[in-house]
C-alpha cells in the first residue's frame, strides 16, 4: 500500500510544505510591472532550486520576458507533464488589504483555517500541491513518479507573451501524453471537479483623442467634443437592453450547449442567488435568456477592466481633456476566432468615433476558448481519485477564465490537458486578501498522490 | 487734457510697470495646494505694499482660506469697485514648461513680445493693468480717482470658498455703485469687449458600486454586473444624437437670445473653424441647431472632467471593479437654478441604476450664471473709451466660463459688474506656457485710464 504510505507522509510533512510555500508567496512577482522583473527571476530560480532538491533535471529557461521553468524525471510508463504559473496579480488598491499581501499568514476565519496572501491560491498555493505530492512520492518511493515534465511559467497574469514561441522551439522536449494544469477550482462548496471547457480572452486597450491638449471647459465646453463623451458611448453601445453583446458577428460561430452538457450542468444546482449574494449582487447580468452558469461558462462576454480620462484626483478640474483611455475584454467560447473578433471590434468602433477625433488601439493577448475529449480514460482514471480524496463525485464542468495554456497544448504539442485544482470561489484572487483554504492545500497535494498513483 | 498725460505717463513708464509685474509673478501663489499658502500670503502683502504706496488705505485680511486684500481712496464722484485674483493655477505638467513658470520673461514672438509665465494672464497682468492706471493718474491729478474701492481675491482658482462670508460681512466696505472686474478677454483676434453673459457651473461627482469588492473577470464576468458599464449606460445617455442634454427639465427656464443680441453676435463674425482648428477639431459638439458661439456663451453644458474605475496602469488586469467613478460638470445659463438641476440629475441617474447597484453623489461647487443690465449707461461710457483706445468698436460679449463673483456682487452686494479684460484665447491660461501679450498690458492699462476718465 505504498499509495496509504505516500498519503501519511503527506500529512505529517504538512507544516513543512506549508512553510516551503510561504517562501515562495514572500516573493512579489508580479508580471505585468516591470518594477518587479527581478523578483519574477527569483521566483523561477526558487522553484527550480526545489525541483533540482527533488531529483528533476531542472533549471529556468530565458525568454524576451520572464523565465519558464523545467524539469524533467526520467522512469517508465505513461508520460505527464505538469503546469503551473509563479507570477501573480498587482496588489492595488492595497489599502483594502489587512495585511502585507506578500507577508503571508495561517488566519483562521469562520470557515476554517487559510493561506493569506497573493498568490496563495492563483497560482502558487495550487502548483505546490503538485510538488509536495512529488516529494511525499519520491520519499516513500525513492524516485520520482516519472516520466514527468514540470513546465513553469512566470507570465500567466499578462497574457504569456512568451509561451508560445517557446513552446514552439521546445517542442520536443515538452511534449508528453496528456498535460496536467492546476489552476482551476473545486465546484461550489467544495465538490471536485475537471475543468473541460474554458472560455478564451481577447485584450484590447482604446485611446480616443479629441483635442489635441486639454481645454478649459468654460472656454471650449459646449462646442469642443469631449473624448470622455466618445468613449462612453462606444462602451455604453456594446450591451443591447437583453444583455446581448452588440459587436457585428459576434456571437458567429457560437454554438448551443450540448444537450447531455446542460442536464449535467442542471444536476450541479448551482446557487447563483447565493454566487451573487456573497459578492452583494442579485441580478444576474448577461444575456436574459440564458442561465448563470451559461453566463459564466458556455457564453462570451465583454468587459470594461479599466476606464479613465481627464482629471481624477481630489476636487474638481474643470477640464475638458484630450485623451480618454478603456482597457476592454472579451471571454470567448468555441467558435470564436479571437482575431476576427478583434478585427470586427475595432471596425464597430471607428464607427463611433465622429469625423474629426481619433481612435487608436492598443492589442493586449488573447487565448482561444477549449473543449476537452473526455473519452480520454485518463479523465475517468482522475475523476475517480478525485471521488476518493474528497468523499464525493467529481464533476466535469466549466470555466469562466481563460486559460489558454490548455488550447496551446493542444494546438502547439498536440495533447489534451486536464485542469484540476483545489480553489474556490470565495479565494479573491485577483482580489485584495487573496486566500488559499488549507484544506485544499491538504487535500490537493493528497489528490496529485491519487492521481499519479491512478494513471502510474 | 489732463487723459492724455495720463496716457502719455503711462507709455513713459510701462517698463517699470513691466517689472513690478515681474515681481508679482514670481511668487508662486498656487492657491489650491496647501504647500504654497505662505507664497499667498507674500503675494497678498505685495499687493497691499502696492496700494498704500498708491495713496489707498490698503490692508491683507485674514479669511479661513488665503487673505484678501482691500484698498480704499476717498474723493468725489461715483464710487467704483475693482476686483482681480493673485492665485494662479498648478504648473503641471512642469516638463511641457519652456522655461520655469514663475521665472516670468518678456518673450519675442511671430506674434508680438508676450509676458511668459503662470499668472501673467490669469490674472496678475491683467489685475496690474488697473493698479498701473491708477499709479499714472496719481502722477498727474496728485490724487486718486476717487471713491474707488479695491478688492483681491487669493481664491479664486480654488473655488473662492471664503469669498461669500466675506463679501456678506463687510457688505458695507464692499459696496459701491458698479462693480469693474478684469478676469476676461478681448474677443477674437483683439476686439475690445465687455462681458455681460457668464455661464454658471454645477459640478457633481458620481460613484456606482457594482460588486462588494474587485472580482475576477473571469470568474465573475457575465453574470456579475460591472460598474462601469453601469456608468458609461449612464454618461452616454446625457447627450442624446443631436447634441441636446436629456436630463428632464434641464432646459426649463432657458430663454432664447434676444434678437438683438443674436445679430450683435453674428456680426462679431466668429471663426469657429480656426477656434476648433487651433484645437485639433472641426465639428461643434453642441446643439445641431445652434451655432457655436451660442454654444460657448448663451447654451448650457454637461461635460465629463474626469472618468475612473477598474485597472488603470500599464498591462493589463482582468478585474470587474466594485466600483466606478466620474466627475460631471454642467455650465448653466440664465434661468437655470444650480439645486433644481442637481436634483434633476441625481434622479435621472437614480433611474439607470440596477436594483442591485449602488450610487453615491459627491457635491462639488455651483456657481450661478449672471446677465448684466447693460441698460446702465457706464456700460456705453466705457464701451466708448475702449473703442477709442484700440481703435475698433467694443462688443457687448458673452463668455463660457463660469466667474461666480460677477453674481455673488449682485446677489450679495447688489451691484452689477462689467467684466473687462484684455486676455486672448491663446493665452493658454490653465495650461504650460501661459503668456500676455504686451499690447494686452499696454493697451489694458491706458483702457482703465479712458473708463477712469469716461466714468469719473
Amino acid at each position: 500500500m505504498s499509495l496509504e504510505a505516500v498519503l501519511a507522509r503527506i500529512d505529517e510533512t504538512l507544516p513543512e510544505a506549508t512553510d516551503r510555500l510561504f517562501e515562495l508567496l514572500r516573493i512579489p512577482s508580479i508580471s505585468t510591472d516591470p518594477v518587479y522583473r527581478g523578483h519574477c527571476a527569483r521566483a523561477a530560480e526558487w522553484l527550480a532550486d526545489e525541483l533540482r532538491g527533488l531529483g528533476f533535471d531542472a533549471a529556468t529557461r530565458p525568454t524576451p520576458g520572464h523565465p519558464m521553468v523545467v524539469g524533467q524525471s526520467g522512469g517508465q510508463g505513461r508520460h505527464l507533464l505538469f503546469y503551473g504559473h509563479y507570477d501573480v496579480q498587482p496588489v492595488d488598491p492595497l489599502d483594502l488589504w489587512h495585511r502585507d499581501p506578500f507577508d503571508p499568514a495561517i488566519e483562521e476565519t469562520p470557515a476554517g483555517r487559510v493561506i493569506r496572501g497573493r498568490g496563495a491560491s492563483d497560482d502558487k498555493g495550487q502548483l505546490m500541491t503538485f510538488v509536495e505530492a512529488c516529494r511525499a512520492w519520491k520519499h516513500v518511493h525513492g524516485a520520482l513518479p516519472g516520466p514527468l515534465t514540470i513546465f513553469f511559467e512566470g507570465e500567466e497574469e499578462s497574457g504569456s507573451p512568451s509561451l508560445v514561441p517557446f513552446m514552439q522551439a521546445h517542442r520536443e522536449e515538452l511534449s508528453a501524453e496528456i498535460a496536467l494544469i492546476c489552476d482551476t477550482g473545486l465546484f461550489g462548496d467544495g465538490q471536485p471537479a475537471i475543468t473541460t471547457m474554458l472560455r478564451g480572452l481577447l485584450g484590447e486597450e482604446i485611446t480616443i483623442t479629441g483635442p489635441g491638449k486639454d481645454l478649459h471647459s468654460g472656454s471650449y465646453g459646449g462646442a469642443a467634443m469631449n473624448p470622455i463623451r466618445v468613449l462612453t458611448k462606444i462602451i455604453a453601445s456594446l450591451h443591447d437592453a437583453e444583455g446581448r453583446i452588440t459587436v457585428p458577428g459576434f456571437y458567429d460561430g457560437v454554438t448551443e450547449l450540448p444537450e447531455a452538457v446542460r442536464a449535467q450542468w442542471q444536476a450541479l444546482a448551482f446557487d447563483h442567488v447565493k454566487f451573487l449574494g456573497d459578492v452583494g449582487l442579485s441580478v444576474p447580468a448577461g444575456e436574459h435568456d440564458r442561465t448563470p452558469l451559461e453566463m459564466l461558462w458556455s457564453r462570451p462576454t465583454c468587459e470594461v477592466n479599466g476606464i479613465w480620462g481627464g482629471y481624477t484626483g481630489a476636487g474638481f478640474k474643470t477640464v475638458l481633456p484630450s485623451k480618454a483611455h478603456a482597457k476592454i475584454s472579451f471571454r470567448l467560447v468555441p467558435g470564436q476566432d479571437p482575431q476576427v473578433l478583434r478585427d470586427a471590434f475595432r471596425a464597430h468602433v471607428r464607427t463611433m468615433v465622429p469625423f474629426d477625433c481619433e481612435v487608436a488601439f492598443h492589442e493586449h493577448g488573447t487565448g482561444p476558448a477549449s473543449v476537452m475529449d473526455i473519452a480520454d480514460p485518463a479523465f475517468e482514471a482522475a475523476r475517480a481519485a478525485l471521488g476518493t480524496e474528497w468523499g464525493r463525485p467529481a464533476a466535469y464542468i466549466g470555466c469562466g477564465g481563460s486559460i489558454p495554456i490548455a488550447g496551446y497544448f493542444k494546438e502547439v504539442l498536440g495533447m489534451d490537458a486536464m485542469l484540476i485544482g483545489f480553489g474556490k470561489d470565495d479565494d479573491q484572487i485577483h482580489s485584495p486578501n487573496e486566500k488559499y483554504d488549507m484544506t485544499s492545500f491538504h487535500k490537493g497535494i493528497r489528490s496529485w498522490a491519487r492521481i499519479l498513483d491512478a494513471l502510474a
